[in-house]
């Protein structure tokens, strides 16, 4: 089985579904604002996860696309704010929506995001409709709560390994594990099914967080369609500044806590960021924390029955921690 | 009947509600942030609207109070995010929550107030929870595209009455009819009720939002509690300026024109501007429209059997084209 060609056929399915619930018009420019970075592509990993995850417990993937597009417009109001709250300019290769559109714009435009997933929810035909609106709403504020913790953490000096842990989990984990969780149960899968894909979306969850850590200092920006260090630049406390805030000494402690926050640190000192985090260890640390995090995620399959779509949810798995985007 | 004391009944039943529903602590700042807003007060004449609808249709207080604290929820996510885009400093008499927390605290702070909305709806006991949800997505659409228009209209020269009154449908009134609409659903209320109350806070929300206009620029700041001019500053295309825009001349005209949108407007340029809204008529131009759209609020109602909420309601659509705050 070839997993970028099965990913390929899911998101091509999911895409076109995608563009059927963004046909509003008007006003012109705040719809325009809406379906910049929706419709700007993107590895749709979250809803594709959702639709493996209904169809490894037997569900129909049609069931499942309202649910999907769901997803993938949550996150997407999520980047929206979050990019003019850490004032990215890029994403995805392309402005971010309120370098294009100007930050009053943005923001309309992240709330309708919110809105339009809410609206589309309305869509999934199982009785279990209301269950799955009111555990988004509990994921939102989750992915909430991490963000405000992300940002709190960049003005702290010392962040531990278990708050960096408790904030990806709800930045970043909480809809990974909706994701899949929600698509097990639109599939109509057994209570142990929906527990151990659940399981499964928040161990990858955690494993795609810090391989994402790595990426923003060691990713290349054409491939990751972002710049490369703004983590550091902004004070971020990824696993890699966590572990060696903690091992580093002398020259190296001294210069890695000069330039993390600098917001104007160039190329070069981000360069020597990563040094620092290789003579640390840190940068092995982080792989292996993910790796573990990996395993889990496999392990949390082992009771589902035996199927493609099982061996490709340890196909993504893998991927999550191997990716170079 | 007692307007005052009637509304107060509620207000005090629905404030002890409120808090129940506000009880998370942590991130600190963030629901600090969160709670900043709709725990300083307000008329809460969304939820009370919901509550008497859902009264004068034979429905329980208890039943509609979800209900009623997810409108003022999103109310108040709305406010949030709006006072960053006007850039508002004061609201109810304190500072407004990006002043005081900063932007992109507030971003976040008006994302949870919105996804705690959605949570709080999971509580409503009928079997149309979910028809209500889906009602409230599209709401918060409407909104979002109001909000959007009203910035879009501020650099535009010339706005029609129309345009005007679409705006102020989408952006106000909207959450009025679902108030009124939803407090008669949840009270399970019949379909002619449901219409006739869905008018009643149509034309309600229109009438308010004319008010509102008036207000801005002649309310008494201690008892509005925030600035008064800054739709003015911000160039808004109140139905004020749009009328006078069509009808001053000469000096008056230029004089206008000329003020709308400044920054800086001194209090005496505020004061001069009403001078001329009051010599080209626009002041009682607008109380008229108001006038009318009380009138057919207090029409809608006709159909409902008598009842002290019946009355109540008629009270509340005159209260909202002679208050002061």
């Amino acid at each position: 089985m070839d997993l970028k060609s099965e990913l390929e056929k899911r998101r091509k399915i999911f895409e076109k579904e995608l563009q059927k619930y963004l046909q509003e018009q008007e006003p012109k420019v705040l719809y325009d604002a809406v379906k910049h970075l929706p419709l700007s592509g993107g590895k749709r990993l979250r809803p594709i996860l959702s639709i493996i995850s209904c169809e490894a417990v037997g569900g129909k993937i049609e069931d499942v696309m309202p649910f999907a597009v769901s997803l993938e417009l949550i996150h997407n109001f999520t980047l929206v704010h979050d990019d003019i709250m850490d004032k990215s300019t890029l994403r995805r290769n392309i402005e971010t929506v309120h370098i294009k559109f100007g930050e009053p714009t943005a923001i309309i435009a992240g709330d309708t995001l919110f809105a339009k997933a809410f609206e589309v929810l309305h869509n999934i035909k199982t009785k279990e409709a209301i269950e799955i609106a009111f555990k988004l709403s509990k994921c939102v504020k989750e992915i909430c709560e991490g963000q405000q913790m992300d940002m709190e953490f960049e003005k702290r000096k010392i962040v531990s390994e278990e708050e960096y842990l408790k904030m990806i989990g709800k930045k970043t984990a909480s809809l990974f594990k909706f994701s899949t969780e929600g698509g097990a149960v639109v599939g109509g899968g057994s209570d142990g099914e929906i527990k151990a894909l659940s399981s499964y979306g928040w161990n990858l969850g955690l494993a795609f967080q810090i391989r994402d850590d790595y990426l923003d200092i060691h990713g290349e920006e054409n491939i990751l369609g972002k710049d490369v260090g703004n983590d550091i630049r902004n004070g971020k406390k990824t696993i890699l500044v966590v572990h060696a805030i903690k091992v580093a000494k002398g020259d190296d402690k001294k210069k890695l806590l000069s330039i993390l926050g600098k917001r104007d640190a160039t190329d070069k000192e981000i360069k020597e960021v990563f040094e620092i985090l290789l003579r640390t260890g840190s940068i092995s640390y982080a792989e292996n924390l993910a790796k573990g995090y990996y395993k889990e995620a496999c392990k949390s399959l082992e009771m589902l029955r035996d199927s493609p779509q099982k061996e490709l949810l340890k196909e993504i798995a893998r991927y999550s921690i191997e990716r170079k985007k």
